[in-house]
């Protein structure tokens, strides 16, 4: 097989330690099923800020640009929290996303059988709750200009929340195809009593549908949507939205469903490009302690075969691993209920490299 | 004692049903305080749309700017979700709140005892939630210039977001006030990691909180807070956010106490002029049937006692009131177990009054 480039992005906080471990699943995928791999590190993040003086060096860039798929820990901590805005981990991500084309933040919020009762929900409520939230990834308010002024009244700041049809056109149908796939349901999500982009949202997303006559689409406000997920979290299946609507329901979302340490994710651009990612953060508190969970990073490249390279099988072994890792009662400290039996990060990941 | 005005605006749906209790409230206090009010009747909403051909007619404002206070139903409907902006009843929502100055909506989120498992919370999650949300209501994304125009990759919408410093202090100032009269524990939540306004909104928000120094002050990022909501909401007490944060995050908190029906809502703005709503909406689906709940509105009376005429006796004649026909198990279908047994919207009225 073709040897397929993934550029290895470890981060900051927990984020080398489940790096790693990803790292040796995909050293047994090539083992266990033929494919070929070439990794590539890079900085990002923090530790860029620290060793390059910036949160996205040129280089890093380009190490991602000449990949097939990138492979990113976790970003950020304290230590940058109050550094001028270039020098921002996040700024960094808002680069990377716009650089990389990555329109499209997929985010699966499923319910992993040995965390049914980690949710605050009642396991009756969250009962079949399988969904995923589609959001836009670069444009909206997030990427307008943003100002300060003299107003009338003293100083203003401004955001500009921008959408033109084509971004909202191409969102909407990759949400359309992932609908196709599973229950055929989507929900489109805004605010069109109030905001015009949302307005231009709602039209276009209705022009699209006529495409796919066969997934039922119902639009929800986003207002509600934050009250639904709470009421009847598995009504739905897939939702689409724009950027900061997407940011907050995705939270809302990976948070009810208890698994918030163990979901993965996906920023998609034209073509089959990727980045993989923990939904998860830095976790500062706990780093370098050996003592994080891989398994929403390893499940990120399970993700990662699936969407940009096809690997289903390689999958579906991962994801075989892990259900048979944690039925066998292996917890890492974040969803162990008996925190004394609790296993490290390395151990955890060779446990699922051996059950592949 | 002086004659305080109140405009009523009984609105759509269910609005008339549970106003028209909420106003034997208002005569039942007049005999048993002394308290003397003058009640004036105007359309809003659908029903103004329908009769005048515009959400807020002239005189409904004119009713208003000249009462001491308003109380409000609901108001919307699937009939006019299709018309025009102009012709639309929350256009004359956003619209009267910019023309009363309503410029800070309050709406507390508190665990009924008797609605404890109407809740999809585990209920030793909600155990001790007593929060209230705090929401700038006349600025923002809601306000700033929205508009169509060609761009190059075909056509954009535009809403803008801004806010200036006066806007954001005086919302502080009163989450501050109300955060002293509490437990003296503030979040206010923002962005500010990828907004200008957030970060005016956060930068404000510190300077103001110097003159609160008995009153702790957290920051919590949008996103987080639509999860913690859900992870630990009885470690919230105020919280202060912008419109459309706001709109989202207050939604998120009713609907946690599963006591949505129950929920009363104040937008106040300079001195002590207030519209108080219950948190539920016109209910299409049941009105005119005399089924709905007047708990909300009747508790939204008790709020307008409090914040705008300081009738504290009154207040809790009514909130003692509604405990008791609680506690003694009455019930409408909205919050009845056994829905055979549920009582209507004047039986409860009744009872209600009955007890005060
Ligand atoms: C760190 C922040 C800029 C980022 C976002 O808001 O997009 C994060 O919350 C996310 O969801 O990836
Ligand atoms: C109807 C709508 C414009 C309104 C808002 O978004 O403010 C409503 O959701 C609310 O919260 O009062």
């Amino acid at each position: 097989a073709e040897v397929k480039k993934i550029a290895v992005i470890a981060g900051d906080g927990i984020g080398p330690e489940v790096v790693a471990e990803a790292e040796k699943v995909l050293k047994r995928t090539e083992e266990l099923f033929g494919y070929q791999f070439e990794t590539e590190h890079a900085l990002f993040g923090g530790i860029a800020i620290d060793e390059k003086g910036t949160p996205l060096p040129e280089e890093t860039l380009q190490v991602c640009q000449s990949a097939d798929a990138v492979l990113l820990g976790a970003v950020g901590g304290p230590k940058w929290d109050n550094n001028p805005k270039e020098l921002r981990p996040e700024t960094g991500l808002l680069g990377i996303r716009k650089a990389l084309g990555l329109f499209s933040n997929i985010r699966p919020a499923v319910i992993f059988d040995c965390l049914k009762e980690a949710s605050t929900l009642k396991p009756e409520v969250l009962e079949g709750t399988d969904l995923i939230v589609v959001r836009e990834l670069t444009g909206g308010i997030y990427f307008g200009e943003k100002f300060r002024r003299e107003g009338a009244n003293g100083q203003e700041a401004v955001d500009t929340c921008v959408y033109n049809v084509n971004e909202v056109e191409r969102i909407a149908r990759q949400a359309f195809e992932i609908a196709r796939t599973r229950s055929k349901k989507l929900a489109s999500v805004d605010k069109a009593n109030v905001l015009e982009t949302s307005r231009l949202w709602r039209e276009t997303v209705v022009r699209v549908s006529a495409d796919y006559p066969d997934v039922e689409l119902e639009h929800v406000l986003v207002d509600n949507c934050a009250m639904q997920l709470l009421r009847r979290p598995s009504s739905f299946d897939v939702i689409v939205t724009e950027n900061m609507f997407g940011d907050i329901l995705s939270d809302e979302a990976a948070m009810l469903t208890g698994s918030i340490g163990m979901l993965s994710s996906a920023s998609l651009g034209e073509g089959s490009f990727g980045l993989y990612e923990p939904v998860h953060g830095s976790a500062p508190d706990i780093a370098g302690q050996g003592i994080a969970n891989p398994i929403a990073t390893i499940l990120s490249v399970a993700l990662m075969f699936r969407l940009t390279f096809g690997y289903h099988d390689a999958a579906e072994s991962i994801e075989r691993a892990v259900k048979e890792v944690l039925d066998a009662g292996n917890r890492t400290g974040d969803i162990a209920v008996d925190k004394s039996t609790a296993i490290g990060t390395v151990a955890m990941g060779q446990l699922i490299v051996d059950a592949m």
